[in-house]
């Protein structure tokens, strides 16, 4: 399906939906997607896509989305010492409503660490969002020109698709010269929180020498960045120089672009790390515009064979230890974590990082599953994500099927962040999340009845199914048709179901039993009606 | 990469792979792939394609393949039979070879019906291979052309494609005129076990009418196809009448074909399913060509909301008990399993069926941990499939792109293969198969060591890997550089990593501590190097 573009991004409704506000007490309108269904019902869902998807905002990516949050606070405080004097913020209002909550959870959940609300004061253009354990798990999606591609305008396009298909958070990560220039254009257009690595903005005013690097240019980075808007940073604190030589015997290494870097530094000066030498500095910068830190692990594995060994721990011990000064500045933290990892050794990374972290949010990198399935990095991954989701994970970063081999293309950012959709809904269906599954059984009561459009428009991506369906059975009236198109009409069922449920109900049969006992009539309608029975879908 | 075609169908080895074979002491030859590295070593993996591969055979599809086992049995026995007497047989001695394990750890677990090896004596041309909690995961396809597709070739090359990319076990779910010749082609060309579901043919000799259907019908369709070579059988034998009842209240009711049609039956003649007053008389028939039992789950939940429920459970039971007369038959058994069913549920469901049904091998579809992504079902199904693999499923069903909207094509196939060899090697790698993560680190390395071909080759596809590479860096010579194309030459690493270990190997330092000692020294030289340093990939 074509979408129109305005000024080179995606804009209006995803096939099937439309742009609706639920407005609070306090007056604020909280933006939600509303699936219309074919019995005249609706069913609506979290929204990430900001005001691209309401035909009746005017986009311009030159003036930016509408700056929101302004003014919400005149006082420089962080989230987390709002909720820690028991003030629940707008932010945290607005949170509740988007996870159907109540905001005095939210202001708890703030308060104890267990959640983060990553909003730069300077970056009031961002619709609120939380990370945490007890909130519906959330997807990053990582973009960022290689110093050869695209323009700008380019660089916002893909933010602007990668959110309108759910990506919770973005994470800028461009290199080159024009870095400060695209960051800008991104957060004065982006709806959802934007991170960064200031360590590679920081790197390219050193030309790309790491041993040139010093606290005071790092410092100085970091309070641009802050000054811009940018709502979390993720800053290797982690990386002590006698945590390098445990990288030794790795099948992989060191895979974390920053941890090389500072580990790098640290070898070249032979002295310690000057992120965590500094770090209480580091904490009243971020603090005085609540960035949130998003504390890196440099050393996590790049292997199945590298997954929890003594280099990965080390460092997540001293996160820990990070994590409670960070707190003491009242600054919000989230922990970053692997990488590849198999699966009988995930649970372990959750309940150590909540164990040494104080429960802080967890952040992770997939993880990959195996390393022998390049160009579907993205399935490898996502068994892993939704497996240490599922154990309290609170944000998946995506993996695309570029992962190793190449930079990610449109095709390649939507299927990453659908796939990790999929992985963090199922962790959410695991978690007994309250409004999970009613998704799925919108989606699964529109298949028994064979309302495909009802079933395209609640799927994660409308578009994709209707167009597979269509590969198959292109007419339009086979989209009402009582039959699926793998069987063919005389070759569907669920009919017999509908038939045996029908019965039930007829008969106001309470308990299973009494269906049973009315089962010889049954046969004899069923003789009646010719006997006509359907074949169903799956086999 | 093209491949060359003989009689329509792909032949030629896997890009950088050739065909070997193991000899074994009573002279069998075991098929092996064998992975060619460019430092002039070797990897060889576990080879499902068959002849098709080596191109020293000659391929007629209408010749068939040579029949391997011709004359290895003159009596009429099962293997579970052999197996009991403690007789290793040449099939045992084959599938040693193929997992790597004593013949006689293979006699013993076929004895005590943990595992199977599907074996028509009437199906010469199909390489042994087991099906077992204790061995590798193993994959099943589905083809089967709707009534209107394909030549009947064309449905032989979609088996050879499937075996091709790794698929075990390969199930014809063909209907409509042509079924009894499409299997014949099949089975005289296919290198491994084909299964079939006798009831699909039955309801083709009575026009699709179910309550026509009777158990005399249904035998002489189970006799012919164990004369043509069936491997083994899907069953639903465990739908008895009492059980339909329960499906009324289901979100989705009744999703198995099988299933649909014996409640059909059951409810016309409100009579008891003859699959279930007749299992004994079935046993003798599959005991005298050794066919196994895939008795099917015709209950199975078609929904996350109707997962582990009453009427799943209770047929699983009666599965159990049919189990146990199988095998008192001497018949080897496997049982099927759901389906779609949430990761938090996904554990009770092996538990169960090895407690009820006495370790059988347990065989599932998926499961789908989620109902909200139709397109992408390869995906939320490969989250399940990893995650009852793990806990002991011993083969996984694929599920393609197109399953719940469409009929699979070429490419659906592939994908689908795919990513059931991710989730089912993963599961390898959390059970801990000894084999499995040899694979995974011989990658990692020579990722790491920037062996881009070996890269490729060792991988899962190694034509998408390579093409992928390619979209961002075509260049012969960008496969042999020392950087990644995400990155650039002046933007990689694990160099630094490499760096640590070459310090580490030339003093012969045996503790991390002694390396740390020597960090200095390490520091000097990095300056001396003039600090250069490279960023690594992922981030």
């Amino acid at each position: 399906m074509q979408t129109p573009v305005s000024d080179q991004v995606t804009t209006g409704p995803i096939e099937g939906s439309t742009k609706t506000y639920v407005a609070t007490e306090s007056g604020l309108s909280v933006p939600m997607r509303r699936i219309a269904l074919s019995n005249g019902d609706h069913f609506d869902v979290y929204d990430t896509s900001g005001p691209y998807t309401d035909p009746d905002v005017e986009i311009n990516v030159h003036n930016g989305l509408y700056p929101l949050r302004r003014g919400w606070s005149s006082e420089h405080r962080t989230q987390l010492a709002w909720a820690r004097d028991g003030v629940i913020t707008r932010e945290m209002e607005f949170v509740a409503v988007r996870e159907g909550v109540s905001a005095e959870f939210v202001r708890s959940e703030v308060a104890a660490g267990r959640a983060v609300i990553p909003v730069n004061r300077n970056h009031p253009e961002a619709e609120p969002m939380i990370i945490g354990k007890n909130f519906l798990v959330k997807v990053n999606a990582n973009l960022g020109n290689s110093a050869v591609t695209s323009s700008v305008e380019e660089e916002v396009e893909k933010m602007v698709w990668a959110t309108r298909w759910g990506a919770d958070t973005v994470m800028d990560l461009s290199t080159g010269k024009r870095i400060h220039e695209t960051r800008e254009w991104i957060l004065r257009n982006s709806p959802v929180p934007i991170g960064t690595v200031p360590i590679y903005q920081a790197l390219e005013k050193v030309d790309g020498e790491p041993e040139k690097l010093s606290w005071e240019l790092y410092r100085d980075t970091v309070i641009e960045q802050c000054e811009q808007g940018v709502d979390y940073m993720t800053v290797h604190a982690g990386v002590l120089l006698r945590y390098v030589p445990l990288t030794a015997r790795r099948v992989t290494g060191i895979v974390s672009r920053g941890g090389s870097i500072m580990a790098a530094w640290c070898l070249a000066h032979h002295r310690e790390s000057f992120l965590y030498t500094h770090f209480s500095e580091l904490c009243e910068i971020l603090r005085s515009y609540d960035v949130t830190f998003s504390l890196g692990d440099g050393l996590r594995p790049g292997s199945v064979a590298d997954a929890n060994d003594r280099a990965q721990f080390a460092e997540l011990e001293t996160l820990g230890e990070l994590t409670h000064i960070a707190r003491e500045h009242g600054v919000q933290v989230m922990i970053e974590g692997p990488g590849h990892v198999p699966m009988h050794k995930i649970k372990e990374n959750v309940e150590l990082e909540e164990r040494l972290c104080g429960e802080a949010p967890f952040y992770t990198l997939g993880p990959l599953t195996t390393d022998i399935a390049p160009a579907y990095d993205h399935i490898t991954s996502a068994i892993g994500a939704a497996e240490i989701g599922r154990h309290g994970t609170a944000m998946l970063c995506y993996v695309t099927p570029k992962e190793h081999l190449g930079l990610p293309n449109r095709d390649d950012v939507k299927t990453g962040v659908i796939t990790y959709k999929i992985a963090a809904h199922a962790a959410d269906l695991a978690k007994g999340h309250p409004r999970a599954q009613e998704r799925d059984d919108e989606l699964s009561k529109a298949r028994f009845e064979f309302r495909w459009i009802d079933q395209f428009n609640l799927s994660l991506d409308p578009d994709t199914a209707r167009a597979y369906h269509d590969e198959t059975l292109p007419a339009e009236p086979a989209k009402t048709a009582h039959f699926c198109s793998m069987c063919g009409p005389k070759f569907c069922s669920m009919r017999i179901t509908q038939d045996v449920r029908r019965y039930a109900e007829e008969h106001g049969l309470s308990t299973v039993d009494a269906i049973e006992a009315g089962m010889q009539a049954k046969s004899e309608e069923f003789a009646e009606r010719g006997n006509q029975v359907y074949l169903p879908v799956v086999e």
